[in-house]
């Protein structure tokens, strides 16, 4: 066997499905041996009593996201890179805009050149906004031509929500390009409707965000999507999922056999809507989309998640701070709800949240948190090498005490934003050091990679993104 | 006991509860005993060996109906109220237009005066396309002053359908003012998507209307009127229900307690996508929407029906022929099925055709029957005095002989139309005599009433329309 | 019209589906004319200001029933038929039992000599504890001859419950001679296994009865009927069904086309697990089988009551006094939970607490009363006559004042028993006046027939009772 | 690194969650290195082009079981070895029977000593007939003890089956003892039921077998079986489940958070009630319980599969020969189906089916295929160390040709049955080595093992076996 550049020792390596005492040996960045007893060759690190886990897969974040009204998403992708790595992520998909009226190319060229300064490897999810014929037949095939298979639309938001038929077009498109479809499933005229009346009745605080759009407002836009990617019948992802009774609706579909997965995130599994009824302006800190439920709805989504309804957990996070001319309280603090920008910031506390309330409480093994956290998102999304731990995989490992006990700050974050929802919360269970393809980006909380060492993660086809193959009346109308 | 107008002596009354051999003493137009033995005061019509049932009650019905496209649907008041009399059905729904840009009032009015010559007792659903401020704050309350106490909207259909917006406003304002919505379920943009892949690819006979609007088209839509009901709680109706995938999203909706009923109609019993498969242009003569659909569908639909789910059987009536101007060949034969005019006639055919399938076939009692097409009806849209035989009610009777057996022929349904649908098709049960206020308007298929003796049934407040009062966290949107 | 025998003028007569303004004529105890105006020929009842209701029908009754172990339940057929005509209850099925080892005749035979003296209408039940051979061939057919065409089986009591073989040859004796089945549903070895763990545990109190059976004993035993009944394809009905996940399988059940219908009784929509913990000995005054559970489930019974999957609610009246020596603390107050007589007097309170609980609380139509207490009630058992008022049925009527406020005392009850779970119960609703037959009965509350004027009521075949005629593979086991 | 016993080169590792071009390390009998590259060390096996598979766990065969009736189940643990190996599987567990009225003690230790001679290594699960105090009290403790943390109970089958009480027995003391509980879940009464009417209507050829037991029978029992280790709150898996509704009923356990699993059989995704109709007795052959059903059902079983409801396919081998003093025509070849020995060999055709019917047409992943048939029957059982290639387990593996195709004859089965059900059916991948603890017990169809080279596979405590801590009441009835 030839040498190693890297060999962690002593740990106790996690897959999805083994839990095994092994040393790892890396090679050119990838892992090459596990061996219950590898020789000391090349660097050694000790792993001794920690967990060695595959780095995590967040495939949902916005970094240097531009938006339509020409704000940047806070966290530029060097120091989302280090919010990652410090929470034990190590490799992430973000969102390429599409402006209304504008053709992809220039827009994705310009985040292509930002997210060179990454750290992070990383992916693509190109959102869509505005499936014009031009778009639709001449740029996406080039979107997925460059490595990017995934498209995401947005049932909401002004101005980036499609109609229906926007959707199906999407949809359309992704199915003939292989190409997997993520999905924001909230119905935009109800939130609009109920907005609007809220507002007539004075209701303004930031706790009326939850009001704005109760459960029934994301339940029908997730039957919809389901509905109209059946009519197509081309994968999709649900985005977000925040409470049981929207679950339940991804459990139907997936019991007629659908290809229809759901992601939630820690916010739906720690957080209520009466946070964003906090004393002051401080609810606007824990405002994002869908809404955070009742407290009940915890131990639900855990349910649903231990069925495998939910099998994906990803951040979503956001770049907005509390204070700063973008911020959530930019107006001053008696703007209304309805311009509060929607998001938290998540991508350092999703791990440790994730194994304190899933793996320390007893409510899912160690092995359903790697899968949740990086095998999963990987395999969903195509990222080759990535999310797990195996022979020619990258050598993305996470080092992990199981035991430790930590007090959230934001400072523990290490993203751009000016807080975090979780302040105060203590987890157990930490990362201690990350490694990222055979180097250490992390150790103790301090991140040492270099801007630009990331990579970008090109995607080929596979299976997951593929058709069932079942169209009513045989006629396909993607064809 | 005063004397009677009318007896109808020797038969067999049947309520939506009861079989009785009673008579029945009417005066001034309504019930005014049953009795072992009534002295046969006044004109005596003679039962015996007949069922005395009430007047068939049709709530969805489009009567010289006035269309965007300046067309009118065929069947007049009065050819339409022939046509109801020679099937047994005394009291339709019919429906008032609203044009989009155009307020409501002028177009109403039209149609009221049009309405005078009916024959039938009819009440109004006002359509609504265009829920303008204007016409949500000014004119919606005049109309349901006016005693029209129920909306229609479209979810489909160029240029009548409503987008979700203007669906909640809808709502709201039914809410409001105390009305039910009946809503016509099926996925627009799904629609318009399917049929431009189907149009592209060159398929354009009858048949593929069936394939441009799957199951899913209507389960979606369904759905999302129900969501959006619930949003605001308000009950409505969902018309015309072609399979039990949809009816089981009702029934879920029911099972949470909801406001939602579903209604099904004949050519749902009977009819086949296949149908639209025949020969020549023929399949155009079965076009509607939703589609017929598979055969098998038949028996799950009498099974919804006797679980409660689906509780009226309306016809669905629509005025267009086969030849002629606005027929549906009225542009030759090779027209693609987009431009052919949807909709079947079914007024004179609805009560035979029930009847015949559900009580002689021994899938639902006498009773049910009853309930399904007269009682059920008139409660749903609060129509007093009518669907039932009590005393006070208005004396609305059809003599029906359930050992007839009679083949349906086009002249059999005494409509305007130059077909029907089920031409040909044997049913076991025939209207013999219909009774309308107290008065003979038809006898052995001979109608004999007046142009004009019809009335307007204006509808005050009911408790079906009330909405439950749970809203999501106690907030109303449409207050 | 010849005369009539007395005439009830002036009231609101009420049927399932009707409610009008009507007199009501009678004739040879039948009910001959409904009418707007009847002239007051005969005996004049004024009904004014009051409703006219069907007698209540209680399809579930121990009346001076003889247990195994030699007790009689306390209430006599003269007793108990005061209490219900107290409570506006004119019809009533009773209990004829079978001791195991014995032969069913000369048991039915003295209990129809003790009926004899019934002022009630009433037909038998026919409890089958030991389908032998012999009483499936031989006596079974002469039972049914003889009028009595339902039969009832427990899936637990010692001595009385049967195994799942004697249930399948009771169920395929009833499809053979036509009758219906009612089951008490709990599992026999369960409630026993929890016993004996909660007396091994020193847990013998009141209260610990709800904990020896909770509701999955009975949802299993439910299940366990209906796909036994399934199996061999004949009709029944679940008695007593305590909360809605047991109310949930049958709906399952009739959404797959079974012939399951399901009855609940006024305790379940009333009384709680609690009432069993209160003070000293008290609680074994609510102690009956299902038992009560959360006041929740209250709620959630009435959601299913009012989507029709529990369309019958009678009382499960019980003849146990608290004090006396085969009553509740007959062995003193200490006897464990295990030994004390389950079951609660009912037959009075019934139609009071389901008219107060459901018409005046807003939750059900008048009419709905009606079907739930009389009609359903009388068509699902064949109680020919029975449970409506119309022309030609018995004039069995009660005279109601929907406005009178009552607080139930054990006194109104006018049982045997020397107690009411309902003590000081306020009621909105009452019966003022009772007619069997033509007759009047109760007054004010004052009981006024003779014992044995009640009478027997034999039951032909009827259409509920009939198998579906679906059976696997075409082969039907009972043939 | 220490030298190797063994290197598997070449190949492409495949557990549950990876697929890895890698080559094994071997040492003392466990996995020592998984690497990109390791040096030619002591023995080496060249499995270019071939997968490499943990050896296949069946957790459910029947090996020289001993029946009440004084039979033994044909297949020694010698050749029962010989057709494991032969196709692809190297762990099994089998049954130690217990004979009513005698103890577990004398019989374990016979069946313990029959197991000497294994080449298989093996785990014993504990049939439970009898549960009497001295058995649940005293032997079952002894019995886990020693290593078996498995009871077996049937709720059909004469003598063996148990009732409620028993059964509830069982699963207490399974709880109390921390082992899980593996279901035969059929009604015994509804069984015979159904037999003694077929056979009294003179149906008694085989194909009568799949009538006496419909589905409904089984999904009852497995309702049952659920409703009671609810109860208990104690885990159980239910056997060889054979049809969509059955693994509904499991689906909604699993929905609701129950500790319940399902496994299904080759013969439930192959064959069908009509293989029991093939001419003279050969439908004999294919004789098994439950049934095998409809050809409907295999795909609604794969989407079962692939929902993960069932998430276990085991053989649940049984030895009867078609000739032979004790096998399926043993009394000539017009025995009613009801004397014909149950159960069908499927021992060395389980993996190259599923492989087969699975992988190669498309239906799951190879992952999955790994998991369905090693890793999760491993995990669910407690085999430390089987069912996985990982650092540390047990070099069990499987060299498997994903491309080969093989038409299965009884001569390619191995064992000691006269026929296979499977006889001429064509499979696609074919297992062409296979490794037990480092030892190449098969190669090319040969096996080539000791007998007594097996191992006993004690187990201790696992997670999947404890309960979830949920009681009514919070009573537990197992304390």
């Amino acid at each position: 066997m030839a040498e190693f550049d890297l060999v962690v020792r002593g740990g106790t390596v996690v897959t999805a499905t083994d839990t095994m005492r092994a040393d790892v040996g890396i090679r050119a960045g990838k892992v090459a041996a596990l061996a219950d007893n590898l020789p000391p060759e090349g660097r050694v690190i000790d792993a001794g009593g920690l967990l060695v886990l595959p780095g995590g897969v967040d495939t949902h974040c916005h970094i240097e996201q531009l938006e339509p009204n020409g704000t940047v998403h806070e966290d530029s992708f060097v120091t989302a890179s280090a919010s990652a790595f410090a929470g034990g992520t190590t490799s992430v998909i973000c969102f390429a805009s599409q402006f209304k009226g504008r053709p992809i190319g220039p827009t994705l060229d310009d985040y292509r050149r930002r997210a060179r300064a990454s750290m992070l490897d990383y992916a693509l999810h190109q959102i869509i906004t505005d499936p014009t014929d031009e778009v639709v037949e001449k740029e996406l095939p080039a979107v997925v031509a460059s490595g990017i298979r995934s498209f995401k639309v947005f049932m909401t938001y002004d101005p980036l929500h499609v109609d229906d038929r926007q959707m199906l077009r999407v949809l359309a498109a992704a199915k003939r390009l292989g190409a997997m479809v993520a999905v924001h499933c909230e119905n935009y005229a109800a939130i609009g409707f109920m907005t609007e009346a809220l507002l007539r009745a004075g209701l303004t605080a930031p706790k009326y965000h939850a009001w704005s759009r109760p459960p029934v407002v994301e339940r029908e836009a997730t039957y919809r999507a389901i509905a109209l990617a059946e009519l197509v019948d081309t994968p999709i992802q649900v985005f977000h999922v925040s409470c049981a009774e929207v679950a339940e609706e991804i459990a139907r579909a997936q019991g007629r056999g659908l290809k229809v997965w759901g992601e939630t995130c820690p916010q739906y599994l720690t957080l209520t809507a009466a946070d964003m009824d906090r004393p002051g302006f401080e609810g606007a800190k824990f405002m994002c989309s869908p809404s955070p439920r009742d407290a009940a709805e915890h131990e639900r989504m855990w349910g649903m998640i231990r069925r495998g309804v939910l099998d994906v957990i990803s951040s979503d996070h956001c770049g907005y701070s509390y204070e700063g001319t973008s911020g959530k309280s930019q107006n001053g603090r008696d703007v209304p709800f309805r311009d509060i920008p929607n998001g938290i910031p998540g991508l350092a506390a999703r791990l440790p949240i994730v194994f304190s309330e899933g793996v320390a409480k007893g409510r899912i093994s160690v092995n359903a948190f790697v899968a949740l956290t990086a095998t999963n998102p990987a395999r969903l999304y195509g990222l080759a090498g990535k999310g797990t731990i195996a022979i020619g995989a990258d050598a993305d490992l996470v080092l992990w005490d199981p035991a430790r006990k930590v007090t959230l700050t934001n400072a523990l974050m290490h993203h751009a934003i000016d807080y975090t929802p979780y302040e105060g919360m203590e987890v157990t269970g930490w990362p201690v050091l990350a490694i990222r393809r055979g180097e250490v980006v992390m150790r103790n909380g301090t991140v040492q990679a270099e801007p630009g060492s990331g990579r970008f993660l090109p995607r080929g086809p596979y299976a997951l993104a593929t058709p069932r193959g079942v169209v009513a009346n045989g006629f396909d109308p993607a064809a």
